[in-house]
């Protein structure tokens, strides 16, 4: 079966894998201007903290050729980076990847390119190297041969560069014959686990029940799962970690039951800017997304959707989190620079 | 506005109002053998475990008619009711209610519906009342005079005689004047929040938002509600509680928010023979239910979906449990006998 690639660069054009058909359809959004690029994010065609960091080297390139067809100054050059930048506001990896790229424009376009080029290997291997340290770190600490796993949202090579992050971690313990079965939370209202972790585990023949958000606290409770694993959108320096709604019951059960709760990203993820989740801004999306399902209205004339995009988990109740530079244990580490630099605060 | 009825005996005959049809259509569902009575509790026409204890009472004398038309003997009469009181394993109301009747069919039909009757005004009495106590205890606790409450489900009129349980107090709390705001969780799968919690407000003029099952925890923990309230399946002694799914990870983040989370049900859900919650049967139902929405497929081809439509919500996680014969506080009370006798275990 062919690899995923949620975020491809191909023939000087930035092709993403739409994510809002699948998984009934497998289509691609060429995305080919500013506009094109924005819409793409702010509608999840794209989403996961890791692959919006590739868009945002990409978006670069993009507003870069835009603005050569279109004559633009170098303000409007910059306005338009900008606008990428904004896109989506709790996703630290989106500014990180413009900002990333954004010293090379003076160089020229394929500077810009190799360097968002750069981004998608680093992150494919960070992938592939934070999904080492967690295997290796839930199975030192459950002393377990094989695990049942819950997870929420999608976390896998959809959203990433290749992979996947706490989905990364699934998929090599399945490698090494240490994974028994994956709950995986619907994730509502936009519904990335069933429709996407469903969709990767199938191709993957991996074992999985798909559940409603609902369901993730009891099935802890009674003692179905090992542990919980889950991506970020931001961590913060004491190790808050913003994550899709949802992720902060998951911890809150795991807490409960005694079970580790994990936090898997690559250190881009990581913004020591942000002291505590207080300072992380949650994205407020429209409404409709709860009260309609498919453009299907589910609840009555008149009803108003609360729709917050994410969620902030307390770093006391997050067991580890893990970097391609190792692992922490937030509850004992005040400071998580470590994950960053690989160094000790 | 008419009164909202979910279960209406009229000429004879029961009907049930078509909560799958809701809030879209409003349909009657005519009961009117026992086939058509296990068939609308199985499939959700009607549910809300006081709503349960109605039809449990009403459908032994479907089940009369029916016999009396077919020429039934005793023995199948007999099996016919106890098909009634199966449908639904962990709605203990049902069983009640069926119990209730059953020792008046030797004195004919219109004993039982004499019997039958007397539950609906029983629960309707016990509603309102347990709504006053409700309202009293979380103004008293929390000493503020308006209330943003958070509740989980349906436990209105539709899930009742008439006014409701949780739903109730909530009522109860907004006809006096202390209700602010109400967030309703949509609860999947079955969206019985987004379809009829919000109708019920929607009908009232109460201020509601809906929002999806995993905002819950998040929207308690950021301070936006000042206490959460469900109804219950079926209590047992020690005061542990079976309610929708997504029930106990409402109550894991009053507990860590330090907000109260209540309880409220007639004295006929406690089920003083039903020790602890490891004693109550968990109905797990078809996962499709999970996997598909409002009939279309969500999740990849092969996706299986988990689908248990209850969950146990610890006793030391509720704040207070409420019935029509007062308020216990399970946290410091071994044995909730007195929500059912009104006397101190």
């Amino acid at each position: 079966m062919p690899e995923i690639q949620a975020v491809r660069w191909d023939e000087n054009t930035l092709f993403l894998l739409d994510q809002t058909l699948l998984p009934g359809h497998e289509v691609d959004f060429v995305a080919d201007d500013v506009d094109r690029v924005v819409d793409a994010i702010f509608r999840l065609v794209v989403r996961g903290a890791p692959a919006l960091g590739a868009v945002g080297g990409y978006g670069v390139v993009v507003a870069m050729d835009q603005g050569e067809r279109e004559g633009w100054s170098a303000e409007q050059l910059q306005a338009q980076i900008q606008r990428v930048r904004d896109a989506r506001p709790t996703a630290v990896n989106l500014a990180w990847g413009v900002d990333r790229v954004r010293p090379f424009v003076d160089q020229g376009r394929e500077a810009v390119l190799a360097e968002a080029e750069q981004i998608v290997r680093e992150d494919t291997a960070a992938n592939k190297r934070l999904s080492e340290f967690g295997a290796d770190w839930i199975l030192a600490k459950t002393g377990k041969s094989t695990l049942r796993v819950l997870t929420h949202c999608n976390t896998g090579a959809l959203a990433t560069t290749a992979w996947g992050t706490a989905l990364g971690v699934i998929r090599e313990l399945h490698k090494r014959g240490a994974l028994e079965l994956v709950y995986a939370d619907e994730t509502r209202p936009l519904l990335q686990g069933a429709r996407l972790t469903a969709w990767e585990l199938e191709r993957e023949g991996i074992e999985y029940f798909v559940q409603a958000d609902g369901a993730a606290a009891s099935t802890i409770l009674r003692g179905m799962v090992d542990f919980a694993i889950i991506g970020a959108d931001r961590i913060a320096r004491n190790g808050d970690s913003a994550n899709k709604i949802g992720s902060v019951g998951v911890a809150l059960a795991c807490h409960a039951a005694g079970i580790p709760f994990m936090v898997a990203a690559p250190s881009s993820t990581v913004d020591l800017t942000t002291a505590t989740g207080h300072d992380i801004e949650i994205e407020l999306r429209d409404g409709a997304e709860v009260t309609e399902l498919a453009g299907v209205k589910i609840a009555p004339v008149g009803a108003k959707g609360f729709n917050p995009a994410f969620d902030v988990t307390p770093a006391q109740y997050i067991a580890a989190i893990v970097t391609e530079q190792g692992v922490v244990e937030p509850h004992n580490t005040p400071d998580v620079s470590f994950l960053v630099n690989g160094e000790k605060a």
